[in-house]
C-alpha cells in the first residue's frame, strides 16, 4: 500500500487523492501540515529534499515528489495515460503548463486570498499574477472549444492536473463566468471522476 | 526534418538544441525574437496558444510545446530516458522540479540582469528570487552528492533540463562557489554533451 504525505488544502496534493480514488488505489494519509512547518523537519527533509507536498511513498520505502510526475508514475498503463507517443506527449505539455502558468498564479493568488488576504508585498504582484492565471484560463479555454478533454477526447492526467486549482479559481477570485468550455469540462471531470472529499471548499 | 521555433538566448530553448545535437537530429531552425513579440502574433499563437518558445514542428506540421515536453518526446527510446518505470518518475520529478523551483528564480533573476538590470519592482521580488534560487541549488546539490547524475549514474534528461540555466547561473548573480558537485556536475555534462554554441555567453 502507498503512504500519501499530504496537505488537505493542496491542490497538488488533491490532484494525487483524486487519481489514487479514480484507479481505486488504497493509500495510508500521513497529513503535514505545511503552515506548521511539518514537511521542513529534519526527518521529512530526508524523504524529499524539497520539503513539499504531496509525496508517494512505495512499499519499498521509495518515495517520490512533484505531484505531477506522481500522476505520471499512477497512470502509467491506465486510460489515464494513452501509449501514443505524440499524446503522451501533449499531456506533458499540459502538466508542464499547470506547473509553470497556471498554478504559480491560480493557486497562489487563491491560496493568498484564503489565508488572510494578500500583504502589502504580494498586493504589488496581484496585478501581473491575476493577468497571468486568466492568460492561462485563456490556452485552456481555447483547447477546450476544440475538444472536451485538454489532450483530446477522452480524460487523461491533463484534466486531473489542471482540474485541481481551476476548480477552485473562484476562491482566488477568479471570474470563470466568461469560460463557457471550461465550466462545462469542469462538469464532465466532476461527473467523471471519483470525487475525494474536498475538505477546504 | 524537425522545425524549431525557438530565441537563442532562451535556455528553455537551449535544452531542447543541446539534445537535438546530442542525438544527431537534424532540424531547421526558425528564430523567433520574444522582445519584438515574435510569438504573439496570430500565425505563431495558431502554432502555440500559449506563444512561447522553444515549439518543436514534427513533420506532418503537428507541434509541440514546453521544453521539457519537447525533451521527453525526442528522448524516448534513448538513452537519455531510460525504460525502467521508478527511474522514469525519478527523472519527471526533476523535470517539475526545474520548471517550478529552478527556472522562475535563477531563469528570472538571470533574465533581469542581462536585460538592463532589475527594474524597481524587480527590485522588490529579488531577494525571494535568490533566496528560492539558492535553494533549488541547495536541493541539486544534496542530490550530486551521492550520485554523479541528478537521476542515478547516468546522465538523462533531467541533467540537461537543470544543465541549461545551471551553467549560466553566474550571470544573474548566483554564486556557485559553494557548490562542488554541482560544479563537478557542469564538468562532467559539458565533457559528455555534444555542445551547441551557446550564442549568449
Amino acid at each position: 500500500m502507498y503512504n500519501l504525505y499530504d496537505f488537505l488544502p493542496s491542490g497538488n496534493g488533491y490532484k494525487v487523492r483524486l487519481l489514487l480514488n479514480a484507479l481505486n488505489l488504497p493509500y495510508t494519509l500521513i497529513e503535514k501540515d505545511i503552515l506548521k512547518g511539518e514537511t521542513r523537519t529534519e526527518e521529512f527533509l530526508e524523504l524529499n529534499a524539497s520539503g513539499r507536498i504531496p509525496l508517494l511513498q512505495l512499499e519499498d520505502g521509495r518515495c517520490l515528489a512533484e505531484s505531477n510526475a506522481i500522476l505520471l508514475y499512477l497512470a502509467e498503463g491506465t486510460e489515464f495515460l494513452p501509449a501514443d507517443r505524440f499524446l503522451r506527449a501533449k499531456i506533458n505539455e499540459w502538466l508542464f503548463f499547470e506547473q509553470y502558468s497556471h498554478e504559480p498564479n491560480i493557486a497562489v493568488v487563491r491560496f493568498w486570498m484564503t489565508h488572510g488576504g494578500p500583504t502589502e508585498e504580494q498586493k504589488a504582484m496581484l496585478p501581473a499574477k491575476m493577468k497571468a492565471g486568466y492568460a492561462a484560463l485563456d490556452v485552456m479555454e481555447k483547447q477546450l472549444n476544440q475538444t472536451p478533454f485538454l489532450a483530446g477526447e477522452h480524460m487523461t492526467v491533463a484534466d486531473i492536473a489542471l482540474y485541481a486549482y481551476t476548480h477552485v479559481a473562484h476562491e482566488g477570485e477568479f471570474d470563470l463566468s466568461g469560460y463557457p468550455s471550461i465550466n462545462g469540462w469542469l462538469t464532465r471531470i466532476a461527473a467523471r471522476a471519483n470525487h475525494v472529499l474536498i475538505t477546504d471548499t
